[in-house]
């Protein structure tokens, strides 16, 4: 090795050693005849020291002539720091150097290399190895890796056998966008890279593989969102004979291990709640536990009393903030603004403060009698102090918009500690959603999900209300995963695939090879796939997954580092028998 | 789950407790009524016992009526058996069935779900969810999985982090040829698929990240032969601040933590060797070590004699080939035909017979003397019983036929024994190598390959002559893993660059930006991949990959199971803005 130790190592103990260390500069400082310079690598800083007199003088004008970012390999002595740095963790030495080797220059790079930094979005993406040379943004990759590592851990212990499934596979209608790959080989044909390994996976349960996984790469060709990546990775998983029961339990393990290993954090039991609790609990099937704030409905007590409003609708619901009696009117005159707002639709928000003597303060004094208002209270369980926020209109709105808002209320209270985390299974999802753009059901999981067996009649005559063995896992309201007990029986995947309304024949050419499976002995299945980008940005802190990433796309899906996509050769075009055809896209 | 134990477990210590298992019915015995049938799973194979008189007659009947590979859930109690099989881990016990439920029937399947089996390779391969329930094919992937898992644990505890990189990347024109993908959102550009990971994991090392690596995907749109796959899975790695022989020993230590951990192999020192000697002493850059049976020069001894053949050659060269002197006359007329092959292409054969009584049969008796065979035989080593076969031509194709010739040797003579591992380095390559076809040179390695320093003169003088910071790991004859050291600096990059006859622009264009990171501080880096499928095949035995593979596709790149690749919309089409163009390829 270029180096006999790290710029992470050194201490106390090893003063008097002769050592030869490698890495950045980091800063270079001379003042009075003496020249410091700070050495780093991924490990930590050490301080190098070059002293006129002692120093021979090309020593020291090498010294001086280092620049930032500089690779250099300096040999020398350990010596015991006078003022000592408790900051660092090499702080109490520094390295009298002897020899001076400059292994690499570097220009000035275009941003600076520290944990804070003056380098724009765009910059820091087309210099994304520089960006990564700072240690905030290495840290994520390496809780990404330690997340990875633990992952397979658990998964191993647990009998879990990781297979890798194909990459190139077949392009199929259901779900997102595929991306496809041209074939040379079989001309006027197309491989497409998979969304998800899906049915790969639910055909190694029907090898017997028994239990199944993989941490692996997908591909979704969507118009991006600030938060969406076309490629990303998933922890994919699947066991046989198995209930929901089991597979929330084994992953719930994962869970907590993931929890207990990397972060220290021993997460308490995760609570369950079905997706009609979630909705009417909430307004949204990924509730964030970190706080309570939960729905109560007002129609009994808020209806029937002249505020036409309020008697005119579907549902009025409210919240209560623990605590925020004390808003003042310009603050909730913005509340009442952001709910207004085109992205949260809400027509007018109803409050109550309720105030330290027991009378209410509310938007609706004069519709309400005192004792209205302590009926209110007494429904939503608030106290002296507390602030009542009230909704209203047709149901699903409303309840979407009250969600938004109870989020900016815990955002607003500091209930939403980032280093606080509250885990929760939303169970019995729907079968089937209702898709208004193409006037038929889709699969809210996907085709694969089992219906519940008591709900199965319903398929005919009320699609809509069939409920699904379908579980998503969230955090802190980000879902982190989701899966179901699939159909394992040929007839149950055809009339699925028949109220998609997908034609037998489609259904035969896209997943023939499926339901024939289904036909040689398929075990009852299940499984889950957890948002790997996503599960590593909960893990540290952040909203974005692009950090987690070593080399993400931009918005437009383009690599602006290796400025990728790009045009191809005509050569290629034609091996592969395809033309570029601009002029039809419009 | 639908079991309180698997079909592997059970044991006589378990006899009296009430069971639940579920499994395949691997076969129905139905005797003097008694009726067995063999519950398989992954884990092993249970015996269920159903009796006459003592069983429910619905019970006998529902067993009755089970078929090859139906999938059953068993009730009962376990029993100690009269007769019991110590070839099975359950062999001690059975179980005395209560209830029987069949989970799912199976149709008779189309081929013979037994470790030996009577479907063919297609047949196979289109069922491949058939196969993979074979215990000999599902056992290959648990090896695949047990040699992943070791080579994080050991990576891992070597401070190497894994990092994805991307798998949607830019088209290059070096190398083997690009399976791309057409951006929808960049009309009229494409990604490409990576061949590998090489150009990120430089750029790791410019971000500090110091130590690398990846169980990564990478895709080849090749010709497909008999043991090479479009997508396949390399063990790729990076250092920083190392010489070839950190490399080399972190690998070695790779090695043996797979064969120990894995195989449960001690591996001796792993031998080292440069390109010349390989060449020059095996005729191959890849010798299987499992045996000796070194080539011997014998221009100075054969030449001179009046042999014209010999007389006329470039070079003569010899293997001993120990204790064959029992050949037969059939046998060796067998070997000649065989060297003369046009796979092989010698135009003969020249065998000496080291006979027990000190004298010589040989095909050339007229040309030497007994005491020139004498000279032959001491340089080659050569004893009594031993067999001495002699190759001349050209220098290099004849050391190509040699080679071969000795391997096929070493499979006569029993000397490579699928239980052995021989591994070894080769280093020292050639930096490029001449490429008769397009009239230049070609990166032996990859352009990222630095030549040795005190060989870069000879860069502009004979280029061919220069050797590379290079090395290959083989075992057993086949190569398993090869990296390099890698330029590191701009200048060097470029100048190789030209050598390989590009033009400025051109390489701007395709490597512009990681010359500009070698830039801004580079740190001295190198690296090496290995070949996952092929070491998997390698620790299992095989000569194939395909076996390895969950889902391989065909020689002509074809998953005949999913039916892929297949036509796809002109709606995909239209979005993706290009068209199918069948009659322009030829």
């Amino acid at each position: 090795m270029l180096r006999t130790h790290t710029c992470g190592e050194l201490r106390i103990q090893d003063v008097h050693q002769k050592v030869t260390l490698s890495g950045w500069v980091q800063r270079v400082r001379n003042k009075g005849g003496l020249i410091w310079v700070d050495l780093r690598d991924r490990y930590g800083v050490t301080q190098l020291i070059f002293e006129e007199g002692s120093s021979d003088k090309s020593l020291l004008e090498k010294a001086a002539s280092l620049g930032r970012e500089f690779v250099v390999q300096a040999k020398g002595t350990v010596l015991e720091r006078t003022s000592k740095n408790d900051k660092m963790s090499t702080g109490d030495i520094e390295i009298k150097v002897d020899s001076l080797e400059i292994l690499n220059p570097s220009k000035v790079p275009p941003f600076i290399i520290e944990d804070e930094t003056d380098g724009g979005d765009e910059l820091r993406m087309k210099y994304r190895y520089l960006d990564l040379r700072r240690n905030v943004v290495r840290e994520k990759l390496q809780l990404r890796h330690r997340m990875m590592q633990e992952t397979r851990k658990y998964m191993d212990g647990q009998d879990f056998i990781e297979v890798e499934t194909p990459v190139l596979i077949k392009s199929t209608p259901e779900g997102a966008r595929d991306f496809v790959v041209p074939s040379r080989v079989n001309p006027g044909e197309f491989y497409a890279l998979p969304q998800s390994p899906q049915t790969f996976k639910q055909l190694l349960m029907v090898s017997g593989f028994d239990r199944y996984f993989q941490i692996v790469k997908c591909f979704r060709d969507e118009d991006l969102r600030a938060d969406r990546q076309p490629e990303f990775t998933q922890i994919d998983c699947e066991m046989s004979f198995v209930s929901q029961e089991d597979i929330l339990n084994t992953f719930e393990g994962l869970t907590k291990h993931l929890f207990a290993n990397v972060k220290g954090v021993q997460l308490e039991e995760v609570k369950r709640m079905t997706y009609a609790e979630a909705m009417s609990g909430y307004g949204n099937d990924k509730p964030d536990l970190r706080f309570d704030m939960k729905f109560v409905e007002l129609n009994d007590v808020a209806q029937g009393k002249g505020f036409s409003i309020f008697d005119q609708a579907e549902l009025v619901v409210g919240i209560c903030a623990k605590g925020a009696g004390e808003y003042t009117r310009k603050q909730l005159d913005e509340l009442t603004n952001w709910v207004k707002r085109p992205q949260i639709g809400a027509k007018g928000l109803v409050y109550v403060k309720c105030n330290e003597d027991g009378t209410f303060k509310s938007t609706v004094d004069k519709f309400y009698s005192n004792e209205d208002l302590i009926a209110w209270a007494e429904k939503m369980g608030a106290e002296a102090g507390d602030l009542i926020l009230v909704l209203s209109g047709d149901a699903k709105s409303t309840r979407k918009q009250l969600s938004e808002l109870r989020l900016k209320m815990g955002e607003e209270l500091g209930l939403r500690d980032r280093n606080v985390f509250k885990p929760l299974w939303v169970v019995d999802f729907p079968l089937l959603e209702w898709d208004e753009e193409t006037n038929r059901f889709h699969a809210m999981h996907h085709p694969f999900t089992s219906p519940k067996k008591e709900d199965i009649p319903l398929l005919e005559t009320d699609p809509g209300s069939v409920r699904a063995n379908a579980y998503d896992l969230v955090i802190n309201g980000v879902e982190i995963g989701g899966g179901s007990i699939r159909i394992h029986d040929r007839t149950t995947q055809q009339l699925m695939f028949k109220h998609l309304g997908f034609s037998e024949a489609e259904a035969q050419k896209q997943f023939g090879f499926l339901m024939e499976a289904f036909e040689f002995g398929a075990p009852p299945h299940g499984g889950i796939a957890f948002g790997f980008d996503r599960l590593c940005a909960i893990f540290g802190g952040s909203d974005s997954i692009r950090d987690y990433i070593a080399f993400p796309k931009n918005n437009s899906g383009r690599d602006v580092m290796i400025d990728s996509p790009s045009t191809i050769s005509d050569e290629q075009l034609t091996e592969l028998s395809i033309k570029v055809s601009l002029s039809e896209k419009k």
